[in-house]
């Protein structure tokens, strides 16, 4: 009996790593600040909990449709459609546990063996994983440092692709970097997918975390509705992340594959939690509000202590919770062998817990600075406070 | 842009299509009496929603590792292992969104592309349609009618296997036939995945659904338990169907991998319904007791009612919630041109909906008998009784 050889080729999310090597540490009696996840500290509102329960109550407990409940794909096509500026049928909508499914879903769709998908690197490390996995090959396109965060290596993208390349995998307001297109970027990008006649999967996950400016998707530019699957999930926007709730949208062709798929892999999504989603999408987004102006707080404290940390510099992003400050010059101060090894120090020599560079995707040729992830969805700001000032400490005192 | 090749291989529940023809019927002012679907009319147990909520209250609304949390892996190995007679550890146990998951996640797991599997025909549509979509090549053994119900055809068994086999999916309790082994049929096949050193897929979703008689899982058998995953639901026994939590129970080799495309594909089950499992395995099971109860009335009232039935015939199954009568005689009574024909006019004439044969896998060569699946865990007695008798009135009037 022998293992499928598929498995050489499954990566995986190395964050839950930190998290583990996290918890074990704070078993020890240990204080720990934890910047590892982009999970939130912040409760599912009550209004959607409610609706939860009395969906229960009113008997949906049973299977509902592989795509989702009706009106549960006829909302998400409302709110998707009207906060993009268009109009889009509930038929592309397919409802999923999350927004991660629509990934392996999207690739398994477009993707034959041997075929190329770009993908950005740094990125969701899942990107990378689920291409390998189903036997494509990742084209990773990368960043570079602007004075307001990274930009799209556009050159170098399009050196990467090739006749092969079938799809591009495009995260504006980027996990791990909040790298934010700009509009010349994002037409770019469009441009480019048109050009080579590429499939895209818009993972816009963070589309409405963000404390200025507004979204633009990728999928309303002109010619781009039909090649495009957003990936929407519930997890950020209401706090939802156990609630395992997302959607694809896609072209209908492709909304009928995704559905065929679930209907294979899972029957449904969990019936009584797409009340939920339903109440979350029409009812008061007063708790949406009220978080954003919790994780802007965070954001501004965490920014100006990491600028205060010697060989620690960031950009105050507009989006996400997330900052990738570079941390080559710290790394260098406090003796450590590499980044790896600095937040293993750190760490152990501060309780401050969080991923780096390394944990999302492989390090591209050329690369010769150092970066951290600090994510803040899961600290409060006297948390903060206290686990930054330790870190300032540590490495001012090396 | 094209679609991936693969998807020409995938197939679907076609269970489902049943349950849209019935609702279009019913739309249009028909009654309907649905025997089509396995799910199930009975209330989730309240103490199960309540534990839901507490585990909500208590903050369990953010992402849990992708094996499940601890303390439902625990209760599932106890649970699944004393009703065994084994030990399980934890470390064996995957939570997964229904028992579903188990078999896409099995055959990634083990089965390379051009590989053989055993899967059983008729059998769960799922089983052909995931062995194919990974490239496998589907190894379909049959069954025969005795006088208590089906046996599966050890020869024929036989016949399929060749040196590419290397796993066997065994379905005891079986959907949609009711099939359930004699000791000494488990025996035989639990040699024979010894003697081709075949993984085995145990699908356990009626384990516990039976109404005289103990079950016995072929885990426990001698050298079993390296080579077999059992799949696991809640679904039926807790009547959680829309719910979506199961679980495989595996060699800890396998289950690692497991947790790894559980990561990989959805990050984890939605985290407060793992705390609803707990309470449906470690509360009360008067509910469980109570709706074998019910299950019990309603297979008796069927079953007697095909049996009187011209030109329906079967067996009174111990387990599952579902009957296979041979229709072969009504089908030719009605003038129907197949079993398929024979649902449709069914439908039309009586509104009796119903799953066929043709549901559950390819028809294989040389059956000359037809068969109707009949599942009675989604209907009341009294609409039992009144869809049995249009069907008794129609078939017996033409």
């Amino acid at each position: 009996m022998a293992l499928a050889q598929r498995l050489s080729r499954l990566g995986t999310e190395t964050a839950f790593a930190v998290a583990l090597a996290a918890a074990d540490w704070k078993s020890k009696g240990n204080e720990v600040y934890p910047f590892h996840l982009g999970d939130i500290n912040i409760p599912t509102a009550a209004h959607i909990i409610e609706a939860m329960n009395a969906a229960i109550a009113n008997g949906k407990t049973g299977y509902c449709p592989g795509a989702g409940i009706p009106e549960l794909r006829a909302a998400l096509a409302h709110d998707i459609g009207s906060r993009r500026g268009v109009t889009y049928d509930p038929a592309q909508v397919v409802v999923m546990t999350g927004g991660k499914p629509v990934i392996t879903k999207f690739l398994q769709a477009v993707m034959d063996p041997g075929k190329g998908v770009l993908y950005p690197n740094p990125g969701f490390p899942i990107y990378e994983s689920q291409i390998e996995y189903f036997g494509g090959n990742g084209q990773a396109y990368r960043y570079v440092p602007t004075d307001d965060g990274f930009a799209i290596d556009l050159d170098h993208l399009r050196s990467q692709i090739t006749t092969d390349t079938v799809a591009i995998i495009y995260n504006d307001l980027q996990n791990p970097i909040s790298a934010e297109s700009q509009p010349a970027e994002q037409e770019a990008i469009a441009q480019i997918a048109i050009e080579h006649d590429l499939w895209v999967l818009s993972d816009e996950a963070y589309f409405e975390m963000r404390y200025e400016g507004t979204s633009t998707s990728i999928a309303t530019l002109p010619g781009m509705a039909e090649r495009t699957v957003i990936l929407y999930t519930f997890s950020k926007k209401f706090a939802m992340t156990g609630s395992r709730l997302g959607c694809a949208v896609a072209p209908v062709e492709l909304a009928t594959v995704m559905s065929t798929m679930n209907t294979n892999d899972e029957s449904c999504t969990t019936h009584y939690v797409q009340w939920a989603g339903i109440a979350a999408l029409e009812g008061t987004q007063q708790p949406v509000a009220d978080m954003l102006t919790t994780l802007k707080e965070r954001r501004d404290v965490v920014c100006e202590m990491v600028n205060d940390t010697p060989g620690l510099s960031v950009e105050v992003p507009r989006s996400t919770f997330y900052i990738f400050p570079d941390a080559t010059e710290a790394v260098a101060l406090t003796g450590a062998r590499d980044v790896t090894h600095f937040a293993e120090m750190a760490l152990h020599e501060t309780g401050m817990s969080f991923c780096t560079r390394r944990h999302f995707g492989r390090p591209q040729p050329g690369e010769d600075r150092e970066y951290i992830r600090l994510a803040y969805s899961g600290i409060n700001v006297e948390d903060i406070r206290t686990g930054m000032g330790k870190l300032q400490s540590w490495v001012g005192s090396v």
